[in-house]
Parts: structure tokens; C-alpha cells; sequence
């Protein structure tokens, strides 16, 4: 196996022959998902650095590495052979690429850059702060340099039944045309492979945790068109594609079927899900850009709001999930009674994922598991790892996050156990991290309303105890799609999308002491009308996951009357609704996890 | 006296004399303020229309008034005899004033608008709203329309003393130097007659409620220019000013003195708060012009954070205001004993500023006051009249919004009185609103936390009824200057100005239900540091305001016990704050009004 150097080298050895100063090397691909396919991995096959997030450039001298404060320590590891320097990303006196790159190459210098997994925006704004220096949109330089590269997936694409769906593709297609611009001749590039695969009521299974299959979209006010990969769609599936005027055509040719459209066409895309390639190609054949302005574009606007089938689905999978939580709480505190001192984080990852799987309905896991004991739960994004196995005894807290998929929708549930005794502060953190996750659940607020204005009900408890958690509170949550989804999102941070009936969104207030134990609730919560009056029209959230609070860290006297009988109601749903699903011993369980409070 | 069509007609000879095929007629003066003289109230000579918001537009043979839902039952009373027709603002099919002028002049038109009571910014949106219609900054035409029109007032400026505002000129002036870009021989533009009386410590009375006079400042590396009108400023305060480097030059001189600076100069000015005449001029002798971006401009950001002096001074201010009010209050309740039929809104409204007018520090109301009865005080903006008196019986409520300028502070306060029976809707709706102003006061926020995320903290309560207010929670707080200061609020819509130590902002839930009742209660709350840790900075609020609230209306049980404590506490140091000013029968009544509920 070749080193970190050697493969620079060899990107050198590119820059030299395509006579350019430096390349730009970011993570992602062409449908700027949250994951891709190993082929994609050009960042990490070159540095070595393999955190989820950072963006390398090399130039013919040096190479640097640009990433942000959860991956300081992992890419300092990594990267200590490299001979990449890293740059941590919102430190003070740490550069900016341009900036970096000015000092490096000098004002006549060319930069390269894969113009396949930037978007539009992306390279507009980079080229804008780079000048003088000239950004170059270039063919993927990996294709020669990675030798043994990994091949790209092309699995097989499964239908999604309507009675799971809920909307016919006509239908979809019509809302996606009425909801265009009021241009003739336009042609809508979709990129965005779960709004593809919700579009077509289509899964696949071509990356982890999400199930979406590589594919660009068009539709046209005649007609669209679906672009896979040969094979993967069957001759069934694609009559029934056809019936709904969708045109089945090779993803490869993408670019030539895009620029097929002269000057009398317009192409409409949101500018951060196209790639300033596909954008060049579009462009080539006359037909003039329109920027579609929609937050999260046209068709991850109307994909966000849930339809009754799809809610329903949604409160279908909390039942699943439900039981299989149940199940999973009881084997943990078994084990655990036990003191064998086999219960290791890993192995209870593994556990909840068969837990789900006894669900003929399941279909895999959401997002990669956290099971944090202890001072690993203090890191938000930490996961168990199999070769590093540790133990869980039988004090201060086990936090679990994991999520699932089912045919019928996806969940996302933290919780956060009492394994032991605990301090005062960890019993009154864990009783703030409560109270703003239950704060955020009985909101009722006007239509208009972003999420940014409801954030400061779930983390202003614990800002009250002088402690802060420094991820939002809430993602968009996908049907049987991504577990992270657009455009809504319940953050500090502004984010003009507002809030509306049909919503998913997570709720999930948290606190990290460092070095000491972490704590985390979440939720996922759907938006409701709640009521129209004479002073407007109200939403309010209506909670969809089914699992039990661990309440034995629950301080009383912190929590108002309204707090403890949202609880206590909350609990009397979840064992009315899981217990018919489970067996007499689980029930009794179930019962005692969810009595009354306070 | 002229009838508004005469008016009109005396307008439309002038738009034939100018060749120009309309007029806009705006509200406001060259100053951007709040308040404007009389001078300038030309829509309103016009139009007859008297609301503070509206902007006229008169072509050759139409004219249309655009004003927003507050205005619109007085707008059609006071427009229909003057062939003006309204345009409701926000009603859907109302036209923008620029749809409506296309459709009236046609693409080859002239519009005329005074480029003096313009701001940059909002000509340049107009112009290209407009185009390819040509908007044209003209010379204010009513010089030669208005017959008898009042003159301006340039009344006496006078001193604030240092230990009443905190910081020399000279150090504010170095303050403004260092925020200002990193350009040479760049010249500062200040029109917003606020920034003025704050930077120069000086005060004045050329309009109502706001201690301002009319002038601009210019600020160089080297110097800084006041222009005010010709013997404003007496010789005494003119060697003061000197001893700072401050130049008195002649206000009417302004425009010709920016167009002295050649190309070797930059101008910079906050685009909102520079009228396109202004602007014309300064860039007129060749300097470039750079937009100040600071949110409220340089000086606007620097006088929102308020020194330990000015701290002191509100905390003064606010002493002296609470003392007014435990009499107004007994004054109140004392007549309504009698049930004379003698007390109305109007009485009370004089009567306060009476109270008030004891302490030799008083300067006169903050704004115009608002005492409302019943069904009144569903109107957010009502004001009583002497003309039409409002008798106020022992039944509902009585919403009383006043403030006042000190010569240490500037107060703003509400208060709703239970005055008789009260229905439990009544009862509840009143603890909800004191419920979101104590949610408010008790905030623990991290440092970064805009005013937008902490609004629903004020308004959620209120929503949970089903019920909204729709004007924002917080406005700042000049300190002796203007009770609306800019540039923080505390809103549902985003305003990327982040909270800091030292801010004053109002904190003033609501709830109106039309035809029946209306409830507010407003304290002032300014910003400190609370803690700093590991985690980051916290800040919380200090309450100002020392008025007793009247409890009679709250349901104990919709208040948690931490809210609960607080009103206790607020109450508390209300009584041992206020009582020692009082006389003993005065405080003994404090005393009473301030006990311990719950």
C-alpha cells in the first residue's frame, strides 16, 4: 500500500502535466448527499485523514487540510506521516484556503478542482475569493492517479409501494411543474438523490445508511426523464415508470442529454445541488440558467412536508422501533445485573440493530450508532468501535443514539440511562436536558414561525446552568430517506425556512461536560395545525417516537406542573400503544419504565 | 383654508412646470427619525391624512395613499372627501407603489421624489422597482407649494454633562476612528440626529419626545465637523467643543461642504441613514463612496452599548419614574373610589406627566402616552384624546403605556390595572402575559444569541392560548434620547444584531382581544455578563423598571414556582428600592401592592 506522500506525489505528478498551480480536493460527490460511495474518497485515499468532514489542497510544494473542531485530535493522528499540515477551521490566526492558497501560488496562479463534486454555488463563491487566482472546473483527476480505486455501486432500485407513499409520481410531478417559475420551455435538473427517489417513489441501496440509488433527474413541462444506471431499473418497474410519463435514460449521459437544449430552453436547478460540470454542460447548448430560489429547491420544499400515508408511516416505524428499544433497555440492565463484564458499547450497537431486524419491515440502520458510557458520551458524534472495546459498568450514564429504517419511515432516538449513582449536577443536567426537550414538544406558535425562534425553548434550560450545546436542536428527519433532511431546521442559527404542518423534524437538547459523561433526549416530533382563529392560524408539534425516558435522574422539583404532566402523559401513550406489541414479561416492564412522576 | 384637491392641483402645477409625470410624497425628513417637525409634514398638508405611516403619490390626474392596517378605518375617514384613493398595504390585489405607477405613466415616465427625505437606499431599491420608469431626485417642491407652511425650529443645544454621560467626545470620536474601514483620508457622514447628540454629549428640542436638534456631523482622521443652524450652539459650548477638535460649521452649508472632498477621499455613510441628495453632493467633488455596513451604522452599534455611567443614569431614571407612578397609581385608584365620572384617559394621561414633572431631573415624555380602557387598549397604538374623553369605571382593565426622558435615562413602561370583575379568560390571559415577560427577565443565553431567538421565550405563552401579539417584544432603549433606538430588538424576525452587555431593551408581551380588552406589560431589561466558562459566555438581563405589577389578575397555578419566585423577588426589590422616596402612606401602600403571591 502506498503512502500519504507517495499518492501526493503522484498528484503532483498531475498538477505538473495539467499545468496548474494547485487542486482543490473536497469531500463528497456528484449528488452532494451527507454520505458517498468509497469511490468518492479522494481526500482521505490521498491524506489519510478519515473524519467525515474536511477539504485538502496540494500545490506542488506543500499540502494542507481543512477541518473543524471535532476532528482536531483524529486528523492530528492521521495526518502526523503525512506531511499535510493541518488547519483547524474557526481558529483564530488559521488561514482561509484563498487565503492560504494567495501565499502559496502567487495572483497569476490556476487552481484545479474536480468541477463533478463542487456545486454551482460553491465554485461561484470560491472563484469570487480566490481572485485573481483562476479556480478550473477539471475531469476527476483520481480517475488515472488512484490505482485499485473502488468501482461505483449501481444496485438494484425498488419501488415504493403508494399505499407507503401516499402521492402517485403524477401527482408529484404536477405540484413540481405548478410550483416552477412562470417560464415556457423549462428543464429542471434534480441532483439530489433522495429527492429523486422520492419523486419516483423509488429506494435503492447504493450508499450506507441512506436508501438512494446514483441518479439525476429532469423534468420537463411534456415530460421526464430518470437517469440510472443500466439494468438497475427492471423492465416491470420501468412500465410503471412509463406510465406515469417518466422516461427511463443512462445516467452517463447526462451531461450530453443536457446539453442537448438550445437557447429556446431554461434550465432551472437550485445552485448548491448542481455541479459546476453538470451546470457547464447544461449551458453548453445555448439554453440560459435560472437559479431555482426555492429553500432546499422545488422539490425538497414539497418533499419536507409529510402526507397523511407518510405520517402515518412515520407513527408506524415508532411502533417497531418502540418495541425493539423495549427489548434492548431490558437486555443492557440484564447484562449489566449480570457483572460479567462482557457488555461493551459495540456489542450493544449490534444488539439494537438484530433487536430492529426481528421486524420483517426493517431495512437497515438510519445513520451510523452511538453508544457513549461515560466521558465518551461528552464527544456529540463519538461511535463504539469494535476494536477498541469499552466496558459498561454500572455508573453514571449510557447514552444511545441510533436510528432506523423502515419501509414506512425512519427514526432517530437518544436516550440517556442511569446505570448508577449520580452527582447532583449530573441528576439536575440531565432534568435541564429534559425540561427544554419537553418545552420544545408542547409549543404551540404561530404559522410563520422558523425554527430558529423555537430553538431557545429547548437549550435555554440548560444555558440556565451556565452549560451549552453547540449543535442545533433540530434536523429534518426523511420517510423511509435520509435521517438528515432539509430545508427546516430548528437552530441558533437564522434559517428563513418556516415550520409547517407536516413537518419532521428531530428534538433532541443535550449537555457535554468534557472528560466527564454526556447526556442527550431526543424525539422526533411532527408539526400539526393545532388551530385557526381570529388571531391567525396555530401549529403545534405532535410526538412520534414511543420510547420510554430513563426518569431516575428526574429532579421533580425542577420541572413545572405542565412539564410533569406532559411527561407522565407522555409515558401513559407509550405503554398503551408498545405494550399490545410485546410479551407479558416486556408489558410489566414497560408499565413499571413508564409510571407517573412527581 | 385649502382643500386637499386644491392642494393636489397647486402639486400637479408643479409636476407640468417640472415635466415630470408624478410625484412620490413620503413620510419623514432628512434626518430618518421616528419623529419629524411639522416642517415636513408635506403628505399630510396634502393629503389631509394624519397617521404617522403613508406614502402619497400624485400623477396628473390620480393620486393614491399606500399606508399599513393600523392606519386604514382613519386614512378612509380623513381621504374621502380628497379624491385620494387608499391603498392597503399587505391587503392582497393592492398594488406596490411602483406596479401602480407603471400602469399610470407608462414605461417612458418621470418620477419626481424629494431627494432630501429619501435615503440612498431606499432610492436605489425605488429606482430599480421602477425601472425602466425614470425616478429623479428633485429639490423639496413644496418650498413654493406650501403657503404659510410652519417654519423649522432650530432651538438652543444643550450639554450633557460627563458624569451624566460616561465618555468624553474625544474618546468616542477615537472609538468611531478605530471601527471605521482601514482607509485613508476617509470621511464620516452622520445624519441620524441621535448618533449626533450622543457622540457630541450634547442634547436638544427641535422635535417632540426625542431631546434632539437637526444637525449632521462629518468625521475625518484628522477632525470632526457639527453643522448646526447658526446660534444653536452658544460660545461657551462652541470653546467645549473645540477642546475635542470639533468644528461647528453651518447646518445649511452641509451639502456644499461634502462636495469640497475630491477623489482623494472616501465618503462613507450607512446607505439608510444618507439622503440621495446628501449623498449626490458628497460624491459630487469626486470622493468615492463607501456603505458603513455596521448594523445600525458605526455610531448607531457603539451607542447601543451603554457605559456604567449611562447604566447608573437608567437605574436613576427608573427610580424617579417609579416614584411617579406609586402616586399615579393611588391617584388613580383613589378616583375611581369616588366613582366621580370625572376620571378619564386623557385626565390620567396628564396626570402622570404631572407626577413626573416633580423630580427637577424630568425632561418631558419619551412618547406620546397611551392610557386605554377596555376595549381601548385592544388597539397596540391607541391614544386618548381631550376631545372625545373616555370615562374609566371600576370594570376590566386599564392599559397605561407611558415613558419619560431624565437627564440621566429615558424610561418606558406598562402597566395593566384590574379595575373591577374579571373573567377567567381575562385572569388567564393576564398571567400568560406576565408569565412571557418573567420568561424574558430570567433568560441565561450564550454570548452570539440574536434578540430573534429569544422573542418566543416573551410570545410563546400568549400563543399557548391561541392568542398573538404582533408587534415585536423589544425595542432599545436610547439613554435620554430616543425611546425606539435601534439596533437590537427582541422579534420573531430575524435581525442579525447580537445581544451585548450593556443593551437596553424593552420587554413587552401583549395580548388584544379586538372589541374587548387589551393587555401589556413592559419592563426594561438591560444585558450583562452572567457567567464565563468553559462552555463560553453567558449573559442574562438586569430588570430596570421598578413599578409594582398589579397581581390581582394572576392565576397563581399557570405560573411555575421559578416565575413565581421572580415576581416575589421583583417585588422586593421594587419595595426597597422606591419606598425610602415615598411618604409613609405611600410606601405603606407600596408595601401592600408589592407582598408575596403564590
Amino acid at each position: 500500500m502506498k503512502t500519504s506522500s507517495e499518492r501526493q506525489k503522484a498528484v503532483r505528478d498531475y498538477l505538473t502535466k495539467s499545468s496548474v498551480d494547485a487542486i482543490i480536493i473536497p469531500s463528497g460527490d456528484n449528488h452532494f448527499g451527507e454520505y458517498y460511495q468509497e469511490y468518492f474518497a479522494c481526500r482521505k485515499w490521498v491524506s489519510g485523514f478519515t473524519g467525515s468532514a474536511g477539504t485538502l489542497v496540494i500545490t506542488s510544494k506543500n499540502a494542507a487540510l481543512w477541518t473543524d473542531s471535532r476532528y482536531f485530535v483524529q486528523a492530528e493522528n492521521e495526518l502526523a506521516e503525512s506531511g499535510v499540515v493541518l488547519m483547524k477551521m474557526k481558529v483564530e490566526g488559521t488561514p482561509s484556503i484563498p487565503e492560504w492558497l494567495k501565499a502559496e501560488v502567487g495572483r497569476t496562479g490556476v487552481i484545479a478542482i474536480d468541477g463533478q463534486i463542487v456545486s454551482k454555488s460553491e465554485f461561484d463563491s470560491l472563484s469570487k475569493a480566490l481572485c485573481p487566482i483562476v479556480l478550473k472546473s477539471v475531469n476527476d483527476p483520481f480517475q488515472d492517479i488512484w490505482e485499485n480505486r473502488p468501482l461505483l455501486q449501481f444496485n438494484k432500485v425498488i419501488s415504493l409501494d403508494i399505499r407507503l407513499a401516499g402521492e402517485t409520481i403524477t401527482s408529484k410531478l404536477e405540484r413540481i411543474k405548478l410550483a416552477m417559475p412562470p417560464h415556457e420551455n423549462l428543464v429542471y435538473i434534480i441532483s439530489s438523490c433522495d429527492d429523486i427517489a422520492w419523486l419516483f417513489n423509488l429506494r435503492g441501496s447504493d450508499i450506507p445508511f441512506n436508501p438512494l440509488f446514483a441518479s439525476y433527474a429532469v423534468v420537463t413541462n411534456e415530460k421526464s426523464y430518470l437517469l440510472v444506471n443500466e439494468g438497475v431499473v427492471d423492465n416491470s418497474l420501468q412500465k410503471e415508470l412509463m406510465s406515469h410519463g417518466v422516461e427511463i435514460m443512462n445516467y452517463s449521459n447526462t451531461g450530453q442529454f443536457l446539453s442537448s437544449f438550445d437557447h429556446s430552453f431554461s434550465i432551472i436547478a437550485p445552485a448548491d445541488k448542481i455541479s459546476i460540470s453538470l451546470y457547464n454542460q447544461a449551458i453548453s447548448g445555448g439554453a440560459r440558467f435560472i437559479t431555482d430560489e426555492a429553500r432546499g429547491g422545488i422539490t425538497g420544499a414539497l418533499k419536507a412536508i409529510k402526507n397523511s400515508v407518510e405520517q402515518n408511516g412515520f407513527r408506524e416505524a415508532m411502533k417497531r422501533d418502540a418495541v425493539a428499544w423495549v427489548k434492548f433497555i431490558m437486555f443492557m440492565e440484564g447484562e449489566l445485573e449480570k457483572e460479567s463484564g462482557n457488555l461493551t458499547e459495540h456489542l450493544l450497537a449490534e444488539k439494537i440493530a438484530l433487536l430492529r431486524a426481528e421486524s420483517p419491515d426493517y431495512r437497515g440502520e438510519s445513520f451510523h450508532p452511538i453508544v457513549a458510557f461515560g466521558a465518551n458520551a461528552a464527544l456529540p458524534h463519538y461511535s463504539p468501535s469494535g476494536d477498541k472495546p469499552v466496558t459498561i459498568r454500572k455508573e453514571g450514564f449510557l447514552l444511545v443514539d441510533t436510528g432506523a429504517q423502515y419501509i414506512y419511515g425512519t427514526t432517530d432516538t437518544t436516550r440517556t440511562f442511569s446505570l448508577g449513582e449520580l452527582t447532583e449536577e449530573q441528576k439536575r443536567d440531565f432534568t435541564l436536558v429534559l425540561k427544554g426537550m419537553i418545552n420544545l414538544s408542547r409549543a404551540i406558535f404561530p404559522k410563520g414561525t422558523r425554527g430558529s425562534s423555537l430553538d431557545f425553548l429547548a437549550r435555554g434550560p440548560v444555558c440556565s446552568a451556565g452549560k451549552l450545546y453547540s449543535h442545533g436542536t433540530g434536523h429534518g428527519i426523511g420517510h423511509y430517506l435520509c435521517v438528515h433532511e432539509g430545508p427546516q431546521s430548528i437552530r441558533m442559527e437564522e434559517n428563513p425556512v418556516e415550520l409547517k404542518p407536516g413537518m419532521v423534524t428531530s428534538n433532541e437538547p443535550a449537555v457535554y461536560v468534557p472528560g466527564s459523561y454526556g447526556i442527550r433526549t431526543e424525539n422526533v416530533i411532527l408539526c400539526k395545525e393545532y388551530e385557526a382563529n381570529l388571531y391567525g392560524t396555530f401549529y403545534n408539534f405532535e410526538t412520534l417516537t414511543l420510547v420510554p425516558v430513563d426518569t431516575r435522574a428526574v429532579i421533580v422539583s425542577l420541572l413545572g406542573n405542565e412539564e410533569v404532566e406532559w411527561l407522565n402523559n407522555y409515558h401513559k401513550v407509550v405503554f398503551t400503544t408498545i405494550s399490545p406489541l410485546l410479551k407479558k414479561n416486556e408489558a410489566e416492564w414497560l408499565k413499571a419504565r413508564t409510571a407517573s412522576i412527581g
